[in-house]
């Protein structure tokens, strides 16, 4: 796949403008004296669906011409693109498959369901996720959405950059969590086609560095078993995502769980929202490497708020 | 003490703006269907200190002039009215003297320490209270702002309204908990004010239905022993604060704490905020009572969301 342009962001943002919401842009007095920065946080969490995979999943419905889109659409997804996915899907009026690994969040299964996708188990690996998504296909001509390595799953997820940068104008970084790279390729082509100058982060679990790892060596490193909390950011970073992040010279900020999950109250108190631990690596990350930030205006994005309020994890 | 009339509460209005936040306003589709009308949440947990107090206590801190500002202020509260009036009075430079009753939310008293204030402690009864704040008075000469019995302090909470008004037009029915009934008296008088036709309600724990058997009996009851999760609504509803809500034929729609911890979670799933069990009374409400709300768009103020996150009710 080719990895999209900064204009193939800018039409997917009107692609997507009736059907997504602009999310608001949060801060907190406390957070930036505990960063020592100020910090802008774009609260995907209250995006459709509660998470940013809305953008990308809608999108790539939208891009569909009517032949194809009435064929339905397929993704494997442990929740979030899932969920994005059958709304984007239930708003064109299409069907939607959702291959979803054992082992996921129910809160999500249940989203998934409840925005009327039709739901197939598989087993919790790559190679089984992805056997069961091309045997849908090929049974129903199903269009594939994959979760990450997409050019308009990508597209989709960078146009929040643009919406950032006009909500917060002259951000001098921008930092996201990393887990099949959709979110990082997207914004990181969107922030430096419209400004080169602007410092890209990555924050990942310690348990799930594939990112960091494969940036480091130089090559996109192979399946691992992921060991993190931030059930978002489990899978093994996309190969065009990969790329793109090399390309933009994204640098990877390892954390662990536990800084996640102090992370995570921090933002429940001082912010007054629900997020996950996925999104909650950011502000770990803000928190462990004050010295990458110095003297800069950052953008951190919360990826969603999808959480399982009977298993929080402190 | 006089009830505040509009043009106060619109004299409040200016005199917070620039202090207070503009909150927003939340709607989800899955709750609207569950209520079967749709429901605009004034988010008052986005409030300056996390809860709507902030209003009535910085209208009354900078409605002082300077001689009787310089000594400083006093209150007694549970929570939210002693964290937002020390961070009026931080905002003025002047001192504020808490009284907190044991027993009160110990994130809530971590805020107020961390706002500046003086921390007294005291028994959790009403007479308690009332001593404590009478001797500080007298030691110091502060300024006593009573958390609900106050007509700056009305006046200041009254504010919601208009903006509320503004940012959702044609509303016809407005619902608030009601713990002293501040708020109420306020939120009141500014929509009556506005628009004689708005509907009014208030959501109360039955563990603390003091305000609804006043309303009832047709007299203000006397002191009771509250017995409910909702913190912020333990308190017996003032004198003042009392004639309001006949005045404007508030009605009052009592909720068990089962059905205000449901709320509560389902607040936090499908809008992705923190918001306290008093909070959720109003969701509590509008679902065991559905039949008030038919055919009505309502305006619906969470009132805060300092919640302890290692105590939470489920």
């Amino acid at each position: 796949m080719m990895l999209p342009s900064l204009d193939d962001i800018r039409s997917a943002a009107a692609r997507i403008a009736p059907h997504a919401v602009v999310t608001p842009v949060m801060r907190s007095d406390r957070i930036d004296a505990l960063v020592g920065v100020p910090v802008y946080f774009k609260c995907e969490n209250l995006q459709r669906g509660g998470a940013f995979k809305f953008r990308g999943a809608s999108n790539a419905v939208w891009s569909l011409d009517d032949a194809v889109a009435s064929k339905g659409v397929v993704t494997h997804s442990s929740g979030n693109h899932g969920n994005a996915l059958a709304l984007a899907a239930k708003s064109r009026g299409i069907p939607a498959h959702i291959i979803v690994p054992d082992g996921a969040v129910q809160t999500k299964v249940d989203a998934i369901v409840a925005a009327g996708a039709t739901i197939h188990r598989c087993a919790p690996t790559q190679a089984s996720r992805e056997a069961a998504a091309a045997e849908i296909q090929a049974a129903t001509g199903a269009d594939l959405v994959h979760p990450y390595a997409d050019a308009r799953v990508i597209a989709g997820q960078g146009t929040l950059v643009p919406e950032l940068l006009r909500q917060v104008p002259g951000l001098d970084a921008v930092l996201f969590p990393v887990g099949g790279g959709g979110l990082a390729a997207g914004c990181s082509i969107a922030a430096h086609g419209i400004d080169p100058a602007i410092r890209l982060f990555g924050a990942e679990p310690s348990g799930a560095d594939d990112a960091f790892r494969s940036l480091r060596d130089g090559h996109r490193v192979g399946p691992f078993v992921p060991d993190t909390i931030s059930d978002g950011l489990r899978t093994l970073i996309g190969e065009p995502n990969f790329e793109a992040l090399r390309e933009h010279a994204v640098e990877m900020l390892p954390v662990s769980d536990a800084e996640t999950i102090a992370a995570m109250k921090l933002l429940w108190s001082e912010l007054k929202i629900v997020v996950e631990p996925s999104s909650s690596t950011v502000l770990a990350a803000l928190l462990r490497y004050p010295g990458r930030f110095a003297g800069r205006r950052v953008g951190a994005v919360l990826t969603g708020g999808n959480v399982d309020l009977d298993a929080l994890p402190w």
